[in-house]
């Protein structure tokens, strides 16, 4: 299955384009996007047996993030080996280093943004992965059954900011307007053929600039599922940007960085892709 | 004025006690703690001539946080001097360290606080500023005419998380259940001789700990709203934890951390204090 925000109405995305899921469902569920994951399992099971008919066709410039407004956004940093080295730290042990990418940084797939000025904008392709229900201290082996879902998102990075001051920061630089872009879509786990092992890839102006895989990972989903639920719960709609593999514009000799009119296109397999283009 | 959220309910706070606001105003504004700040101008001018007799007694440990489910938390590291030599950074020059605290951190001031199982467990106590409006780009000078009122706040720690890795990591080891306890209300600026000037002091067990002044904060909160909405929108009830003066456990030859049975009391001349008990 698969969940879209279009135009900030909740809808279903099948072949032939987008269900209204508030008309479809006769008022059952809300036309909000983010407030369908405080109901997760009872929407799951009606979509399962909807009639989806009458799907419409849609622009993905029309499309927002399916999670527009999380209470928690849990991004992982240094979770890909040849990223850690890439970016200069040692390898993390026991716990993976946790930041946010404000609320206010979240868009839908297909935008303009515009680079702050002074600074160092760099690209991080990453599988986001959305909570389905409260995640308390849970095992790897139950974490698959809390997640809705997955997308794709961009973790958009400004380096001076993030890496000045007496230790290096990630919250702030990676949250300027328009910093984290997710979509197109959302798509259930079932959907795939093995969730824990999806290819990215990253590509400015045609030329790729990142691919790896999701099996790569350091702390795999279920192993931060279990880790970041050890310490505090996840709520349903809260979202994990889970790291990126090598190939960032810091990890560069030389350095490069976005520059305006520059096309950012960051895709995983099974899901979709994004699309940003940079202005001045 | 001083507002407040009573069994999750917004409050006004008089000398006799609380008024229902809901209630008190017919119906104007919605009893939800949170949503007061949508409408933040709106409410001040109608609570400033509304009739708040009929002021009920209540129970402090009835209060939640003013601020119950803001969409962005800022917190802020290393904001005065001798805290940050404590804690054995340097000093941050031109933007300070900002993480979050986790929405499910969050309580209100009198609370029973678990003990992470093998934790170091810390106390900074720390001004909170709430935001009135939403802030983007604004001068220092126009900062406090942003904000909708100060509050006390506890930045509770777990060391061992926050300082192990590879790098610092502020927002997960800070963000355990009942890690941010804030009240016991929102109290106006216009309420203070000089909001820039405020002194907290801290106590475990009846022992100082703590004793700052807010005008020796590296980063003012006039500073710290235009720092922040220079790089991102403040949206009205987003919080700022401002940073903690000297005197943490961490910083202590030995080092001291939290035990069962301790309580610790946070207080900010012209607002209140907090009032955590932790346990095993």
């Amino acid at each position: 299955m698969r969940i879209a925000n279009l135009a900030s109405r909740l809808v279903l995305i099948t072949a032939d384009g987008a269900v209204d899921v508030q008309k479809a469902g006769a008022g059952l569920f809300s036309s909000d996007p983010q407030a369908v994951y405080d109901r997760w399992a009872e929407f799951r099971d009606w979509a399962a047996q909807a009639d989806l008919t009458g799907a419409v066709p849609f622009d993905p410039v029309a499309l927002g993030a399916p999670t527009p407004a999380p209470r928690q956004v849990f991004a992982i940093g240094l979770n890909y080996r040849e990223h850690v080295t890439e970016a200069g730290f040692t390898t993390p042990e026991g716990m993976p280093p946790v930041f946010t990418k404000y609320a206010t940084s979240i868009t839908g797939p297909v935008t303009q943004v515009i680079l702050p000025k002074g600074g160092h904008t760099d690209w991080e392709v990453e599988l986001v992965v959305v909570v389905g229900r409260r995640t308390y201290r849970v095992s790897e082996a139950d974490a698959w059954s809390h997640v809705a879902g997955l997308t794709v998102g961009q973790d958009i990075s400004e380096r001076v900011i993030q890496m000045a001051g007496p230790a290096p920061q990630f919250s702030l630089g990676k949250s300027f307007p328009g910093f984290a872009p997710m979509g197109p879509w959302l798509v259930t786990p079932d959907e795939f053929d093995d969730p824990d092992d999806l290819e990215l890839t990253c590509a400015i102006n045609g030329e790729e600039v990142q691919r790896g895989r999701t099996r790569q990972l350091i702390f795999s989903v279920p192993a931060l599922i279990a880790k970041l639920s050890a310490v505090l719960p996840l709520l349903p709609g809260d979202v994990i940007f889970t790291g990126t593999p090598a190939g960032v514009g810091l990890g560069r000799s030389p350095q490069r960085w976005l520059a305006p009119g520059d096309e950012l296109v960051s895709s995983i397999e099974g899901i979709g892709e994004l699309r940003q283009r940079f202005v001045g």
